[in-house]
């Protein structure tokens, strides 16, 4: 099969490596540019434990190297604010882009601003990116050249939330998030607050008053629902690597019809599996895989409980990055996607 | 100092070797009887690996053995349903009891069935049981013979609810709490669904519809707080073992003076700390210890979040009892219960 | 592709799910049977959380239901003893078997009664089974109708230990094997030792004074080196779910040249990786992949530690089960096992 | 009781914050003064989340600050190097000191060196130093003002083999420690290979050819047992935040005496327990306490494998600094420090 030759910018960090991972097992992307920051000159291996085969012996570019000519698609891992820059690079030099960071999540520059703190350097961009919740913008995604690839909270949060908005039937001005993410959510710098020992056999609440993936939830919430939504979100870091847990404490009418409504949204979908009525799925389920697990429980005729699973590094982040790269290449979505979790 | 011997029965799961630890280290109790059930004739040693000293050494009573005569307090860490019985056994022989078990946490006997499903054996008592949620019924642990020691769900959601719900600001039809624990919490049966490899690594959302402890919260927020509360409660075990946080999210009138209201409630108390406003506790500043650390975040002039925690084997059970047993023989509160943290 | 139907027999532990997920992610072998004992007549999916797909909706047979007629090749993933008669009616019914059980590691049946303890009901079938530690015995699982799947930890422990015996420099009276493995090698059987409490931020050693894995490791290190070998092995159980990683303290002569050694028998082999010398290697690096990694540290000229890394439930189990089972159909090798390690 | 002030320097760190836990519940020492490096400035409770009380409000004051006056007895808990100088000035202001770094380890400045690779500032209080191996010097350390606490891998070492040294009996040329520590060991400092995503689920060796310990557990295997020995030392970093246990792969006569010789040796240890022969210890059984468990299983006449499990922030480092305290203020050894193991 003929190769698509890909580069990722922000190589070394958990998304990164976890890029490098899916499409080391990619029967049509292959590596060809590693870019990196702090770690550019070294091998992949070196920075990478997981790093083997050719690609471990792999040099990492500087950040700012020119990427090589039969470079088609460029996955941007880096820090919101930089990303944006390498984008629109990449963009000018022909690429087509699939953005891991937040830089084209947002739609107008009020809200990216609000959410981040930043003026953003390329606003101008806005308008052609696509906000890549692949179940909901399949058709987008494929004929976009800029992906803006979703949060993890945002994605595991919009499945099951955006269907239900639709119907009318959810109260969407009580929405209550709280989302449990493994550790590898908080990105690989050298802070003393992600040791191990800070982290290990604890759990905190953190990003209060206000998370930033709370304007990006409810854009898209309503984006994709379309009815004006505002969420309350607390997120939670916990002692395990990989996993996102989400709660979502729901108010509305009629929720004995929503477990047939999620049923019927994601019948056909490969990546998100809607659970027997009553049945709660646990991250254990989904670590591995680029899988959503959605479950609910009724608890009275206006009040149910819903919870979504994914692994934030692969739906949450790099495994949709490449779900929504096959939809650009005309490819399979579930193209080198397939593993099921790794369990236990 | 005269030494007071107590009784332990249901001494080999979690909460009871926590039991003997805090005794071990107390300068008045002293353990003089350990009762229990599929390890009766072994020494305390071999079952609990923690357990050292001539402790260590002493061997475990059937759990039908007859109490020593001069045993003047038992601690009941058995399974609900079971406890009572024993429960009704020491009472009758003269002995003071604190029961860790859910069988005296309830007023009426219609609410103990509609949480557990079966009936109970000795609702007679349940008069004279004084709910031992210490900071709140300190006069009445005081002078009580029997003592519901509080679920660990209960104590570190009632702890700050309680308070807010007496002020009448709270919205007492929208309380919604979402709570975390470690893994001692679901006890130390032999169960496929809690081996190490089932658990680690993995987060998953137990006991919906409606957890057995929602009763217990809602029963005594009102007869705390004073006015009829609805919870919606879910809880989630998570990879530690030991921890217990608990998210509380809260609608109502004059968020911001709500800080105000929980460190004036706990200013003076021993084992709840009142975070300065916007900070947050996490379980780790509290493992080990007998405290409930409290934080809020206020997120407008109408809503707020309130993060609790405590060790689910301390303040949520064995620490709380014995803070309870200090008070029902005259000592001083905090004796035996002083050690800060184990961190990390 | 033609697909091969295949039966995994004790498919609920944690080696039987791995099993399914390899195999579900395989290009030509295919799940037509999953046999189980007390979990018989429930879905897979309901007893095994990382299981998805149309597999998760097979039912499970009873452990002595019939094979069907097109399966090719059985997987026995059940308990030493068990095990050999599962393996023998297979063979009757004409299938090939991998055995992932110790009953056909042994070539004597004093050897299996010395580190089993029982007696083999088969050993008419010890002069026929290969033992398939694929790297030293290729040819022969080739052409094999029956292969005993190596232990754990003899797969960690002979890669780099035979091919230095073959050398004649190592002392092979002085090897000592100092092994620390994740909780799923203790399999998923409801014991409290094995729950999360008792595993947790803990550490032990056990299977001491003589584990069983001993009797294997000197069997094949003689087997394959051709020196009679004595190994003092002990084995530590650690609180991570995968992994794998072996200490072999080590003396004899010259002990410069073994890092030569080990990479030109290596040097061609898609599953081991010998480390750069001095470079040592953590079961993080492997965990998830089929791959084995190994370092040296020369400490002088007569004394040197060799680290060597798997993933207990691949190269350690599953994962070589697959490798063997690829070359009895004469397959690639490596088919479905190309997966880098899931890192972090 | 009167209060003895004392200050610690390098109070932030994982072996200072454990300082500041045990001396809160000591009932005759008191913090008078804690230094600290980058967090000077800041409170106490805000840069360790375990700390609580008044000690929380505790400004932490420069590394060069000024001891107060009635300051008795400094714990320096600082990098090696560092420690030296801080050391001498708190002598010369009056101080008694008790070390925590491995600055007064050593008799000799060549071993330093080259254990440390370093000039020592300070070796002329070489000979004043006492290597604070508590149950081996007591003597010394009660009429010390220097004490040199050891290093958590010679404690767990050293207390099992010197007393085998003495007897003759042990081959002091075949050594081997293969020992496995928590994260907590490695310290607090921010670093990408300390993160939790790095160290959880995982295991790696570290430290070869010769780590540092090496040769302090050589000189005092010497020093406490009176023959020169050789050791071969690997450690390892486990996925846990605290404990350390250490396997002895040892040769020699008579091993059937052995579990005899310690037992008789550790007979009237308040920290050291002897198991029954062939019982095993795990790090769950002592961490929390001040406990060191040792347990031994004789492979044959001539090997014998020993077990020896601490917590390495308690006996393998600011427990033993208390132990050693109170004999140098003449308290009794035990003081603040008979807390059983927190299990689980």
């Amino acid at each position: 099969m003929i190769k698509i030759p890909v580069a990722i910018l922000g190589s070394t960090g958990y998304t990164g490596a976890e890029l490098i991972r899916l499409i080391e097992n990619h029967p049509v992307f292959e590596v060809a540019h590693l870019g990196a920051h702090s770690q550019a000159g070294k091998m992949a291996g070196e920075v990478m434990p997981g790093c083997a085969g050719k690609i471990a012996d792999m040099r990492l570019a500087a950040a700012d190297a020119e990427l090589p000519e039969d470079v088609a698609l460029v996955f941007t891992a880096l820090p919101h604010g930089a990303a944006a820059n390498s984008v629109k690079k990449a963009l000018d030099a022909g690429k087509k882009v699939v953005d891991l960071s937040a830089d084209f999540r947002h739609q107008s520059h009020d809200t990216y601003r609000a959410a981040y703190g930043v003026e953003h350097p390329h606003p101008e961009l806005f308008s052609e990116a696509v906000y890549g919740l692949t179940e909901f913008s399949r058709q987008q995604v494929a004929s976009g050249r800029l992906i803006a690839n979703p949060g993890c909270y945002p994605t595991s949060s919009l499945l099951p939330l955006a269907p239900l908005v639709k119907t009318g039937l959810l109260d969407t001005s009580s929405i209550i998030i709280d989302a449990k993410s493994g550790a590898s959510g908080a990105g690989r710098s050298a802070n003393v607050g992600l040791l191990y020992c800070e982290l290990n056999e604890s759990v905190k609440a953190y990003g209060l008053p206000r998370h930033r993936h709370a304007w990006e939830m409810e854009e898209w919430a309503l984006g994709f629902g379309g009815e004006p939504v505002k969420v309350r979100f607390v997120p939670h870091i916990l002692p395990m690597n990989r996993g996102m847990l989400t709660t979502l404490h729901l108010s509305g009418q009629d929720t004995g019809s929503w477990h047939g409504v999620l049923q019927e949204t994601f019948a056909n979908e490969p990546f998100v599996r809607v659970l027997p009525a009553g049945v709660l799925p646990s991250t254990a389920g989904v670590s591995g895989s680029n899988r959503c697990d959605i479950g609910i429980a009724v608890l009275g005729e206006h009040e149910a409980v819903i919870v979504s699973c994914i692994d934030n590094l692969l739906k949450g982040a790099s495994g949709q990055a490449i779900q929504n790269a096959n939809l650009m290449f005309g490819l399979d979505e579930t193209m080198g996607l397939s593993m099921h979790a790794l369990w236990p």
